[in-house]
């Protein structure tokens, strides 16, 4: 292709608007230009990369065969009102109206869709197990889209579903997307964790999440530093020191007067936060819920949102402790808490003796409380905290480290909670009606350049894995319009194309150093520059990963070329 | 790929939602489901036959150097308020808000996009020609949606832009386009025809139309039994035999009492209803236009709307005949009619004479009027006529005959239309700076389907060009658990497939004749029955198209499926 009839538009200026290295570079190079927030035309040179992105999917997923087929973005809201998505999803989804007043959805993902679609054709067990997959823009509202291709409001999705009649179907198929999702990270030459996840969100059971290590990563990955052991912060656990031993104290209640916070109580009562038993009051589905956690820990939310199999989930407001909860905000504890509050206790908690609590009075605090002066049974304790680095791997080996990640994958159990809701059944070997159980899977595509390119560049551009390049080789003559230079370059690039490989070629009239500048920023993997040399037909290789040149004859250039792609894989 | 991990949902009994074959078939043989009105599911083998549309539609585009790319499908209102489309397209676009209640639209087409991403980086006359395209889910929100993938809601197009700093490059890229269309539909099978196109919709000056024949078709296709000439009705011109030559007689005001159609006129005034001249008032844009015509003869909407460069256009009510035009409705015409009110008169009117005309009184009528007596000056006459069947060709050979097509395909040479609505503007040869030249171009690629299914079928099922087919070979043993034809069938697909076909397999445990049934709807062009001759590696060919049979080796096989593949195109 000529770079001429392609349009790049490269910046020599680093955008103003955009913080993330991948943001940039994607800017910088031509690759991206934002339509709306969180909206991005693809140039010709990034359409590239997500073609290839796309054709390492397909390769997967013939190989486990799972058919490609198309759902429509647009959705009828029924469907999503019908399994309940309609409302936990809220803002995030994009609704609107056809012009007969019908409501609608973008579609943000397609597991009601897809269960609707199969339920009249996947009626037998005998037509299961079976996979499906789709690779489509999606839609999501995001309240602040960011860093580009990061967090759009549009972006690329592949999306697969599969439909089984046992859970031996599903975890055979679980395991065979777990692994083509490795293979296509790994083919993307990505550094990535396979962690497990939360499937709450999808309703499901049991979830891997794939995510790559980046800085500008939105999810915390805890990963332990000797074993396995790793998990999205929201999901991950960990083993904690035991609380320490002591002889049981009377339990007083003290002036506490305007504090408000739990440093401000530890400072007053000369006590380590470790010894207070903090109250958070949530609405859970508009219940009351208080959760006890030891001071020096937080509560996490999505281990309480799962826990509790709650569809909303908030801090209840300082009204609602006073009225719901019948306590005062900042002095409540579980002594005397309104019947109907539920009230569960944190796994930091176990052992914990004469602790500081909140006994539901203005300005007052029990102090040297044990368990027995608070509650009429010993409680259930359970994990409901966020984790903290240093603490030990939940299997035991190992301390926990934190690092960054962006979620690119995820794999989920989903069992049968859709198909209950839509009432996709089949009937089993004895003709019995059973629903279908069912798992979902889904790649992040456009968000992969993110990754990537969060991984893969320098100062001067992109350094693309030679797999993903839009051009595997990128042409650039000194002077195309040289007799000489441009027969030549010609003639490489159709010895090239013959070979098989994607080539670009600089035809354009510009200065040797735009050329390169804009080359590098690109960030095809080899770089042949024909100048003077060309006479002899000699030519310069450029390795775009190392910087390393050779000098090559148009004779020794294709097995050259040949030699360098295949060791930069 | 084995039938049953593919979902195929077939019916043994003719949707009745369905009226067009088309339609029908891909209901029957499991290609598409509907979501909702207009919205449909591309199951596997339709989203296959998609594939392979695409595929060529690479192929073609690539040869002339146009880059794909992708646009976003949510767009911002702004841009479409600034070319003035946003009111134009009406109902027909889909509106909504984001959760900052800004305006968005869903996309039919992408000429603002295209013109706002651009303009930033095609600012010399040094960057252009330049040719892009993208394949892309496109929205309508269609007052009635019909015939499954005819006229559709969300539709799946190719739609390219061409960018360029004279006409004379616009040509070079129109005609090459024109060219990569005929080479697309060509290879899809397609019986169509290139015709004279209404540019005004989109606001060019200039189009051509593919339109692929087909009872089912929405168009009208006019053209010569004689000549090249093909044309939309809408566009469509003729010659006619000229008005007879009388001798002008005096006009007349008679009684015409509760006369109000051409029809009762002709038979009280015991004329021809050529003989009549007919007032058809319209609100164009708010400003009353009155349209003269023969009785025998209908106003084209679209002719007078190019004609007048309205962006709307209606037939006016009684009340604006009484009010806005100062008539009275039945019984209008040019004499006496408001000054500000346009008049126009069509081409059938060129030498009438002794005509009856409205005299703008209720209950009567002009007899034996003359131009002379009705106007002040001799007016001009435009061709704003619905032509008829069997007028002679504009370009004077053979008769104009009326076929039904549907568009499948339309190129159009746009100008400057967007790029001065948008502000695309480049700097010429002597640093002056023009507005881009444009073009744009498309092939309704979801649609292809239906006009191919509509060409291609029989009582059987959907008869697929080689070219399109979501598998050219079709392997059926008769029972897949019998050990030596499951063998003989699993080495058949291996063979074929390394030879690059796409197999599909029938592993299904059903019986012989619903395997063959499901194999003729489905449609592909070869079927290999794997029987009782399978112990001497013996099998049966099918040809879909002639339903011709042979027995083969299995050594000649792969030889005997390339020669009846390549035959067969």
């Amino acid at each position: 292709m000529k770079q001429s009839k392609l349009y790049i538009p490269t910046l020599k200026q680093t955008p103003s608007d955009a913080e993330a290295i991948s943001h940039q570079l994607m800017l910088r190079a031509g690759y991206i230009r934002q339509v709306s927030a969180g909206v991005y035309a693809y140039l010709p040179l990034a359409w590239s990369v997500i073609q290839k992105i796309e054709g390492l999917i397909r390769k997967q997923m013939k190989d486990i065969d799972a058919a490609e087929m198309r759902m429509p973005a647009i959705l009828p809201a029924d469907l999503w009102k019908e399994s309940g998505r309609y409302a936990t999803y809220g803002d995030n989804l994009f609704k609107f109206k056809d012009r007969h007043d019908r409501d609608f959805i973008l579609g943000p993902t397609h597991e009601e869709t897809f269960t609707s679609i199969v339920k009249e054709g996947l009626n037998s067990y005998k037509k299961l197990p079976i996979a499906m997959y789709q690779i489509q823009m999606k839609y999501r509202d995001e309240d602040r889209p960011r860093n580009g291709l990061l967090r759009g409001r549009e972006f690329i999705m592949q999306d697969a579903y599969s439909f089984t009649s046992n859970k031996e179907q599903l975890d055979v198929i679980f395991n065979q997307m777990e692994q083509a999702y490795r293979n296509i990270f790994d083919a993307c030459g990505l550094n990535y964790r396979v962690i497990i996840g939360d499937a709450g969100a999808m309703g499901g059971t049991d979830s891997k999440e794939f995510s790559a290590i980046a800085d500008i990563g939105e999810d915390t990955i805890a990963y332990s530093d000797d074993s396995d052991y790793s998990a999205n912060l929201e999901m991950a656990a960990s083993k904690m020191d035991e609380n320490p031993v002591e002889d049981k104290k009377e339990m007083e209640e003290v002036d506490t007067p305007n504090v408000h916070t739990i440093d401000a109580l530890a400072q007053l009562l000369k006590v380590d936060a470790s010894r207070i038993m903090k109250a958070v009051a949530y609405i859970a589905d508009e219940n009351p819920v208080m959760v006890m956690i030891r001071g020096d820990y937080d509560v996490n939310d999505v281990k309480l949102k799962n826990y509790l199999g709650a569809d909303f989930l908030r801090e209840a407001t300082n009204e609602e402790v006073t009225d719901v909860f019948g306590s005062v905000p900042g002095f409540i504890g579980p002594k005397g808490i309104k019947e109907d509050v539920k009230v569960l206790y944190d796994s930091s908690l176990v052992g914990l003796t004469n602790f500081v609590v909140g006994p539901n009075k203005a300005d007052r605090h029990f102090i040297n409380a044990n368990f027995e002066d608070i509650t009429d049974e010993m409680p259930e304790f359970r994990d409901l905290r966020v984790i903290k680095e240093g603490e030990t791997s939940p299997d035991g080996h190992g301390k926990i480290q934190f690092t960054r990640g962006i979620e690119i994958g995820h794999i989920f159990k989903l069992g049968t909670k859709f198909s209950k809701a839509l009432g996709a059944n089949f009937l089993d070997e004895n003709g019995k009606s059973n629903p279908i159980i069912m798992g979902s899977y889904g790649i992040g595509v456009s968000r992969l350049l993110t990754a990537i390119i969060e991984q893969h560049s320098d100062e001067n551009g992109i350094i693309w894995p030679v797999s993903l390049a839009p051009y595997q080789v990128h042409v650039v003559p000194i002077k195309y319009n040289n007799d000489i230079q441009g027969k030549l370059s010609d003639e490489i690039v159709e010895l090239l194309e013959n070979e098989g490989y994607d080539v670009l070629l600089d035809d354009r009239k510009e200065r040797p150093g735009v050329k390169f500048a804009d080359s590098d920023l690109i960030g095809t993997p080899i770089r042949i520059t024909v100048g003077k040399k060309a006479a002899d037909e000699i030519v310069e290789l450029k390795l775009r990963s190392t910087g390393e040149t050779i000098e090559v004859s148009k004779d020794e250039l294709v097995n050259s070329v040949k030699i360098l792609l295949k060791n930069q894989k």
